[in-house]
């Protein structure tokens, strides 16, 4: 609930256009005219015409767009959706919207429905009417309670709302599925034990059914939070690769703050493209906006890190988009990370970095990793419908004491490097201590201290976890 | 161990020649020669020469078969292996070694390698070479202790032996990875709840590490327990099919005594099958004879309840092949089904009958099913590598008090249909007591009440689960 009266503030009323993307000579949105009548039954698919030959093709060949057009459209939809059955979306659900509404789980036109469903947890793929298979490794659905499953009866639509009741979207020629939590949590994470993140925060107190169907956003989402110029579409991010002439774009996912490792990581990644004989790689560094746990840094302070780091030159803002990708995360190990690659595909990358243990975390009550942490490229390397994108696997870098500077171990003089680990960094930036030189631009170091510093909770572990914002 | 105990006195020292198949002009096995010299490296892969075209392919288009030759390369082996580190089976790894020896998961040649389980865990399904897909649901795996792995060191090659530690299969090009118990529960029964009886039979208590590789068995896994003529391989039961001149084969799996709704169901199969233009359809009544829960019928019991169907007329003998599946099950619904229908596909059936809640149980500790009834068959018709099997879901059928008989459930005249459960059944054979006229035919009755007169037990449901015969 609490998410939800945050979210409230954060909705936009009048969406802003995005900010940091150079005029193209034709209007975003196209104006295309999706919504000539009131007939809500399938949305549209439309063809994204602008996409550009030299990138990857989108999963089901067409990228989907779930926003209604600009003007009348809008309205008449507002005003039918009045009479729905109405669902409130609590923060996550909202991102989910966010998140179909661009086309990032392409081809998924909406809340899964329960084929859809079934496929995603059991196959982490989806078989098209053509026979071709897409990947698909976390559930996007939506759940409804007893109550709301009465008020809805045989309707075959109903409105969504956000914390204000504001109209959102419409969901159409809807089916109403149990919601198996127990099944979905295990066969999404691989353990049911408590304390699992997503499922405290999305799961344990959803309702018993899920609701999929055909969705339709009134207008594109926004979170007024001084960052929507980053929230870059899959279009819009196909249009600027294509504007800068991308003829590779690697995607870096993260949703930890860049220190000098990660950056001769993607500087390397380029380096390797250019010796491939691209002429023109484009890295698209890509931090996670949605949900994200308590200890991890917030967006908007990872954001002014990430900024410092192109600022300082760390990494070259001429053959880097930077831009947030707003899905929430499930921290969900081998099985979100093809979440992760398969959307970026979807925004035009066809080189993908897999680090060691993505989309991992520490066993909620077992001391250990939850996933075993070379799973995740294991996984990706093997994933039906994933073949197409070419996955490059992280090298591991270290600190150099020698060279003073962040460089690929070198096992045959082990002992020069350090190891300094996500933990081990926050817990300096904690006690306002500084990481050795060249670990971090000093811009970016300075960002992560004053963060912490803007919690004035006490160093114990505990009590700054629940100090940190949500 | 118990269990293992048992499973000495069953292991065949001669192997005996399968009793009811007519003698084909070619020996079984064929005298193909695959093991010229000791190069204990992957196993050959022979083709099978005899299979009819009419039948359906076998995944990956050979049928494997890991049994050495009779004569000399079975000595040679067993004398090599006495030098290799050994491994104990336990009863349902025997299982699984007969399974695999067969083909009956082809194109697996021998317990998976990491590779193999985590696509069988994440996608229910393996990439072969050619880029083509075939279904794979349930893990095939050997469990080792951490004692067992330091033993076994960096060596190529392992031998495995039974409970009286006579060597019945080599094991080579091993690759021991680590067994999360955990990841591998909770997305293959998608609960980790405990009391699932493959669980707690086969994975509590197995080692920590599990190792793959590429199997060749000594010679033909025999059980001595006057059924080993029911234990038809993929082969031969390919073998038969083509000697009867099959133009569609229909496999029904089950694990419980045949009722007359099953036969119903069976005999109404066929008639689809003339109808759709067939001229030979034949029926593969496919008993399970792996491990199975407590509760269950053992399967010397139901072997003479399905004999009594047979003789009694009930199902054809002329259109009936009956044969045992080795396979222990696993009670994982909706993904053992999964492996339940791509097994029959390897021995040839083209069509596969799925009824409502496949493999599945009661919730093991709360108050519900486990898997949602129909998930099944949804799950089954969405299955990556089936697409080439006709799932053919089950028609309810019930006892229908007006013709005092067993017929497809009429909703428009449901006040007289009585349904009668498996557990009901049970209850009513455990009592002595006898089931409406019609249910099931008298001799296979009285196959079932003897069975629950043998326990001699008190009818309280509990003890009378320990005194069954695990």
């Amino acid at each position: 609930m609490a998410s939800m009266a945050a979210m409230a503030s954060l909705l936009s009323k009048s969406p802003i256009q995005p900010l940091s993307l150079p005029k193209s000579t034709t209007p975003f949105p196209p104006p295309h005219l999706r919504f000539p009548t009131l007939t809500l039954s399938r949305p549209r698919i439309s063809p994204i015409c602008r996409i550009s030959n030299n990138l990857i093709e989108p999963d089901g060949g067409r990228l989907v767009d779930l926003v209604l057009p600009e003007g009348e459209p809008r309205d008449v939809l507002r005003r039918a959706a009045m009479a729905f059955p109405k669902i409130k979306l609590s923060r996550i659900d909202l991102e989910w919207v966010h998140v179909l509404s661009e086309g990032w789980a392409s081809p998924l036109s909406g809340f899964m429905r329960e084929s859809e469903f079934l496929q995603t947890l059991h196959f982490n793929s989806i078989r098209l009417r053509d026979g071709s298979v897409v990947n698909m490794s976390v559930p996007i659905v939506l759940a409804i309670d007893d109550a709301q499953k009465r008020d809805i009866g045989d309707r075959r639509r109903v409105a969504l709302v956000d914390a204000s009741d504001k109209i959102v979207a419409v969901l159409s020629d809807i089916e109403i599925y149990k919601h198996n939590k127990e099944e979905r949590i295990a066969r999404t994470w691989g353990t049911t034990a408590p304390g699992l993140p997503y499922v405290e925060e999305a799961i344990t107190n959803a309702g018993n059914w899920l609701i999929g169907g055909d969705l339709e956003v009134i207008e594109p989402i926004k979170y007024n939070d001084g960052l929507d110029h980053y929230r870059l579409s899959p279009a819009q991010l196909r249009e600027e690769f294509s504007r800068r002439n991308a003829d590779a774009v690697f995607a870096f996912q993260l949703r930890n703050p860049v220190h000098n490792g990660h950056a001769l990581l993607m500087t390397d990644t380029r380096r390797r493209l250019l010796e491939m004989g691209y002429k023109n790689p484009v890295l698209l560094l890509h931090p996670l906006g949605g949900f994200t746990k308590a200890d991890d840094v917030p967006l908007k302070w990872r954001i002014k890190q990430h900024e410092k780091v192109l600022e300082e030159g760390v990494l070259n803002p001429e053959t880097t988009v930077i831009a947030i990708f707003p899905s929430p995360m499930h921290y969900a190990g081998p099985t979100e990370v093809q979440w992760h690659a398969k959307s970026r595909i979807n925004a035009g990358a066809n080189f993908y970095i897999v680090g060691r243990d993505p989309a991992g975390m520490s066993h909620p009550i077992e001391k250990r990793d939850l996933y075993d942490a070379d799973h995740g490229k294991k996984v990706l390397s093997m994933t039906p419908g994933l073949e197409k994108l070419n996955i490059l696997p992280f090298k591991v870098a270290a600190y150099d004491k020698k060279q003073m500077k962040m460089d690929f171990f070198d096992p045959s003089r082990a002992q020069d490097f350090l190891f300094i680990s996500g933990t081990k960094m926050r817990n300096l930036a904690k006690n306002r201590e500084n990481p050795p030189d060249g670990f971090m631009c000093p811009g970016g170091w300075k960002v992560l201290c004053e963060y912490y510093g803007s919690l004035a909770a006490p160093l114990d572990g505990s009590k700054l976890r629940a100090a940190v914002p949500a």
